[in-house]
């Protein structure tokens, strides 16, 4: 079998690349070893910035999501007992985010990839990715008892931090950086109207508490626990009083509860692999870095990872610059670094860390104090929650910089990538 | 002997609030327990804040800072081998600050004090506070062989972290936030004209460098070293070499060398002292709070203090608002931990820690691309560089603050003051 390019996964990441190039008429198999009912049944974020949602629509997918997806100009960070709104759409020039579940964006993305009839291969296992450093990949796995070779041009790693794509890129060839935080997310989903009409991020001595929604009748919160406990010890009672009692008063008087319709907790690290790219194949997402879900980075990184990959694809296929590919994994990093600085910012800021002293403490409180005081604060916070602009292709600035002998501060393989390895 | 108000300290901040109250009427009798020369000796910062600008015009002593003072509109970054300009009057609507040497300001101060008359207590020893708990305080001393007893209605602690006034408030009575940078600033004077215009903050992976100067043929440059380091082991052609590797290359190659006429190693270290205020004593500037010295803002600080506690007594003896007198820590203290955290952001960001692995120096990296290719994160280094406003007198909304449930986050005197102690 011969296609383009063989996408591993079939996350939103994935079958959000495969509609696009669908779209451009580019040829590409997606390579999935889950089944599509465990792929819908991962819940994770809900919040979309505007640079997704023009994707979405670019990919022909976006009437649900603009039928049914809250659109927010702002959210609130509740600090010293009062909420602080964060006037986003304000500081931007008028740009919002859009509430809308990430099982939701996938659900409607297979739909639109069982429409267009493209190849889609659940439940693939033994998959393998062969000669992704020659100018000819291919990838075997076996596909319901029957053993497939596709041959292709190129790799969409789409297949998340622990699949086959980045294990099969030379270790040496990669560098890890990462920071696992002391602490974990319990999160509770409930069929409960949502406390407050926009999110509210909350700083407590106590540890953080996060309000969220899926619906205007479908509420999903957070609190922060320590990294080693059970959720078996949660009661739905002890999550409700634990949240309240971070609020400030008058959002926790205002809350209401109800049975959890699904209560787990979530590590959370930062994580960032370079290059990423390696040969034919490309990292995308969560096979190159993992966010914490403090500022709901991570599907918004994928999105802004395949729309370059997306937008170079298009160029080699349609206009024959070749020469674009290696500009992949500068132009990706340099987002992708800024978005995981400003995750780990509101992770750091928001949190409490048991090893901070008290120093390190009131740092993290009048830094918030300072930004949601400050305009020039608030509109920084308010264009990195809204998105950072994606990368411009080829851009020799961002390029120059990964090659600059000051940069970065211990050996890194990325500058193989710009000399194109 | 009676008097008003009685400043412990002969430093910059004693001086211009003794001169500032002279101006008003208010009798102030200042104690030093070092020499005039001394005090002059002693080389710091040479940053002014238009705000501190202003208040030395208030107080009489401006017109040599505006005939000499090098008024700088901005200020420029070194990162990743680039020159990155802050321009600090374009994001603050035109203001500015002004190189003058802290020496040259306590030279003018001590002239207006001759000038004016008013009493000042040199080499006094045995310096001791009274009753500050009480209506009537008082100190005494020894100078010149005799006795010394001033009665007075406030104290006025502006001699440093070391003095006699802030050992003089029960240890019980104060909390103490403070973090010991694991490294060192060299500097070096040298009468050879600066090598920029402006300033130059150098980010480098092997450490910190900074390019100052007093004037357009005096510089100053520091580079960061180990804590443990020897002056001794810094030849001028050492520190010459070091310096000029840590800058842009067309900077370290434009750099003018000449023989020091002094060199030196500074500590580095961030500490607050809570609350600024017990009783009749009012701590100001470094009795109360250190910034290391990176953005400048020890003196600013000093002179915010200065600016606060002049307006309050004014206020107290002019208009009998005493009720305004509790409104003195908290007034401060909102503006002195922003100027702690900028000061600290800085150098968290410029300098090279030991202790940080490749996740946290990217992470630093990254913050300052951030910030310099943000309007916004431009717009908050310039309104930090140039100077925060002073704070307002008796802002309930700071008073609140203090004494919110959720701050701080471990017990903090600061309470008791804000109750009227």
């Amino acid at each position: 079998m011969r296609t383009q390019v063989v996408i591993i996964g079939a996350g939103p990441s994935g079958l959000l690349l495969g509609q696009l190039l669908d779209r451009q008429g580019i040829d590409a198999v997606i390579v999935e070893h889950r089944s599509e009912a465990h792929v819908l049944s991962r819940i994770r974020a809900g919040v979309l910035e505007d640079g997704m949602t023009s994707l979405l629509k670019e990919a022909g997918v976006g009437q649900r999501l603009m039928d049914e997806g809250m659109v927010h100009g702002g959210f609130a960070i509740a600090h010293h007992d009062q909420l602080r709104r964060v006037d986003v759409a304000h500081y931007t020039q008028g740009r919002h985010v859009t509430v809308y579940g990430q099982t939701e964006v996938t659900r409607d993305l297979m739909e639109a990839r069982r429409a267009s009839g493209a190849l889609s291969l659940y439940e693939a296992s033994e998959v393998r990715l062969h000669d992704i450093d020659s100018d000819a990949p291919s990838v075997t796995l076996v596909h319901q008892g029957e053993t497939l070779h596709i041959e292709c041009d190129y790799i969409a790693g789409c297949d998340g931090a622990h699949g086959v794509s980045r294990r099969s890129i030379p270790q040496d060839r990669l560098s890890l950086f990462e920071k696992v935080y002391p602490f974990g997310w319990l999160g509770l989903m409930s069929d409960t109207p949502p406390v407050h009409e926009e999110l509210i991020y909350a700083r407590h001595a106590d540890g953080f508490a996060l309000c969220s929604m899926r619906s205007s009748t479908r509420s999903r919160y957070y609190v922060q626990v320590n990294a080693d406990e059970k959720v078996e010890d949660w009661s739905d009672d002890r999550f409700w009083s634990t949240l309240s009692h971070r609020l400030p008063a008058e959002v926790g008087e205002a809350l209401v509860t109800g049975p959890s319709i699904e209560k787990s907790i979530a590590p959370l690290r930062s994580q960032v692999t370079e290059p990423m790219q390696y040969g034919r194949l490309f990292l995308v997402g969560d096979a190159a870095h993992i966010v914490p879900p403090t500022g709901a980075k991570g599907l918004n990184l994928a999105a802004s990872d395949v729309s370059v990959l997306y937008r170079i694809l298009v160029q080699v296929y349609h206009h024959g610059r070749k020469d674009l590919v290696p500009s992949y994994s500068p132009t990706c990093l340099d987002r992708v670094w800024k978005a995981v600085r400003f995750s780990w910012w509101m992770t750091n800021t928001l949190h409490s860390f048991p090893e901070d002293d008290g120093f390190a403490q009131r740092m993290k409180d009048i830094e918030l104090s300072y930004m949601l005081d400050s305009v020039a604060g608030l509109a920084s916070i308010a264009e990195n929650y809204v998105g950072l602009p994606y990368g411009e292709l080829l851009s020799s600035e961002v390029v120059n910089k990964f090659s600059s002998p000051n940069y970065p501060q211990e050996p890194l393989t990325a500058k193989k990538v710009c000399s194109g390895s």
